[in-house]
């Protein structure tokens, strides 16, 4: 028997339709917000992903080599894709744009709870505005589209990039100095931290300080204890947008750093408690990576949500209940009717419901408990007494109830259940 | 600048917003017939690949060697991984099986008009019944999927595999050696099939008839032509029960081979002629595949649609449209009416329309330009004059007519606008 690989995942049909309805509602969202969808390939030029990311990446990478020897790799995620789609072709529509995507996406890595080799992400980005209202924009979208998915216990973290690099930046620390620091302060690396303060001679207070913001978390109010500077007006105007646009369970956390040298400004996690060590579902900002494609500067807002994870919290809360099941299940009883069976199903199904049937030549029993096991909510049983008179048996799947109805009425008879 | 590989495409949000408008019809048509969506990954190992199709498929595969040293392949098709799944997972599920499937597949070969490196298939299969309905359920689909797309030229061509087979059989020919001449059958090699023919002594007229059956092409009625044979009673109730389920432009042509050696029965291919030399929108039959795998023996009916090339045949007939615009879009005229646009703008979308707004705190003019450029129907526009009296401009994008309406029935008003 063959194995699918490791940390990948099939899904049967009943998984697949809640994955369906999640990802309809999401794309409904993002839609009825002016964003549109676009989609780029699986695969791409191994440096596309170490130009973003650095060459450490390679190692949780599916890279390889094609048959024309060139470098290729399974997207770890979809941002610098975008890019890349931006600078050659995107850079002309007017601004600013908006665009979301969804799709699978791959790292080697350990499998384990919530954790795949083969993972699913749903993405979006504003590009070409870099006003508060844009920011907030973003989040309430992440907002929407995980409240569409029925989540209801998620937390919105939100931190400014610019208020600890600021102050390294106000050391006059030359500027790769300030990656690395804010890299240990990224990881929580205390240690590291505190020698790599030591190495640059950073003054005692302004070492004591960044570490106070680091654990500053709270509603707006904890911006009264922020030195004045560029973020806390900023945060303060955000944070008043997202309320109105709707966006719940939201607070400031200034210890979130994304230590990627690309982010600029705003930044965001949300987590879903219930999900234990790997809570972060979500996780985005402003952040500035054109230019590193070959493109003129732009201000870019966006975000990636795990989807798997979102799903798994999400069910962990209550089972998504999705109705699959289809209106009519049709039998003929003999090889006489057999012909009327086609042109009932036909009938229905054209007339807009959801109908299947009897391909097996089964008995009634064995039909029914067929059709019980697909969800049909009807029954439509032709039988030879029944075809000479014009009518067929309607039976109700849930209820047992049986009634003759004439050939003509049956798509109406099952519409109008429908909608009672 | 950053180039995509080879062979691969991006789609943008025109391009995207009609892939997902046929992706969501052909959906709706399968989910309406009973068929349940189903998902496997990217990449399997890639024996699952050869084990079906020979060793010679390597050559035209993305296979290599993940960190773990294992083989692994980009799949090329989306068939063994059903049979794989089905072994594992879903064999003890009540039959028929009714699934399809969607998602990109990669081929290694040279990019040309209609050929692609990452290509989107559609599938379907039915699993676990071998009547004549069965595969006329599965005919009737694809047929269906490709009407649900708007195509209106196409051609559905109906073979038995079993005819040419068993004339071959009946001369008592090693298995092996009908697969060889099968395959040269397949790729109407006629000088091979001559040699063939001659090496094993075939009878002339054998092969004189062989050649005659190929060329035999039309309706029910060439069947008359035929010797007897399980085929023949069973093409006729076939054809009988497509016709009952509204298919259409269906022909009988007993050249179609399909090679490989797990056909069994009935065999189709569906032609788009305006896609000229690579016209092939879809092919399937019935077959038995999953012995191959490791399952018992299990009558399967299945088929696969390439996707890119119904969309191309498609807009070659007329183009598609999608109303991919937004209800409404809001500009605030000053800083005072900006807090009154979020709260519109949130009231809309939580009213069910797609709505979006200015964050680029731009000109009226300047967004009024941007709001046509992304297609909204309405423009709300809040300037402090109005914003005093509680209440909008409300201008019609298309005829370009503005009127003031209250705050408290833009909705209303863009929802009515709507229905008419």
């Amino acid at each position: 028997m063959f194995q699918r690989p490791r940390g990948t995942r099939d899904f049967a049909p009943d998984e697949m339709a809640k994955r369906q309805w999640a990802l309809d509602a999401m794309r409904r969202v993002a839609v009825s917000r002016g964003f549109r969808e676009i989609q780029m390939p699986i695969f791409e030029d191994l440096e596309l992903f170490t130009k973003k990311s650095g060459p450490g990446i390679v190692e949780e990478l599916y890279a390889f080599k094609d048959k024309g020897d060139r470098d290729i790799a399974l997207r770890p995620e979809m941002t610098a894709q975008v890019m890349r789609f931006y600078v050659s072709d995107m850079a002309s529509l007017p601004k600013p744009i908006k665009i979301f995507y969804f799709g699978p996406c791959f790292r080697y890595e350990n499998p384990q709870s919530g954790r795949f080799r083969e993972f699913f992400q749903f993405g979006a980005e504003i590009i070409g505005s870099s006003t508060p209202e844009t920011d907030a924009e973003a989040v309430s979208l992440a907002s929407s589209v995980i409240e569409s998915m029925g989540l209801r216990n998620y937390v919105i973290r939100i931190g400014y990039i610019g208020i600890l690099r600021g102050m390294l930046r106000s050391l006059k620390l030359p500027e790769e100095k300030i990656s690395e620091g804010m890299h240990y302060l990224d990881k929580n690396d205390e240690a590291r931290f505190s020698s790599f303060s030591k190495e640059n001679k950073l003054p005692d207070d302004k070492v004591q300080r960044t570490k106070a913001i680091r654990n500053m978390r709270g509603g707006v109010e904890i911006l009264d204890d922020l030195e004045e500077c560029d973020a806390k007006g900023y945060l303060k105007e955000f944070m008043g947008y997202l309320s109105l646009l709707g966006v719940k369970d939201c607070k400031l956390d200034l210890g979130i750093v994304r230590g990627l040298d690309y982010y600029t400004g705003m930044v965001f996690e949300i987590d879903a408690p219930e999900l234990g060590a790997e809570k972060q579902v979500a996780g985005g900002g402003s952040y500035d990576l054109v230019p590193l494609f070959g493109g003129e500067q732009v201000f870019t807002t966006g975000f990636a949500i795990g989807f798997d994870r979102i799903l798994m919290a999400r069910e962990k809360e209550s089972q998504i209940e999705v109705d699959a099941g289809i209106d009519a299940y049709v039998v003929s009883m003999s090889d006489g009717s057999r012909k009327k069976a086609f042109e009932v199903v036909s009938a229905l199904r054209k007339s807009g419901l959801s109908a299947d049937f009897d391909i097996m030549r089964r008995s009634l029993s064995k039909n029914l408990k067929y059709a019980a096991s697909i969800g049909a909510r009807n029954a439509v049983i032709i039988g030879d007494k029944e075809l000479a008179k014009g009518a067929v048996t309607l039976r109700d799947m849930v209820s047992g109830d049986q009634k003759e109805i004439s050939m003509a009425s049956i798509a109406d008879a099952i519409s109008s259940k429908k909608k009672n």
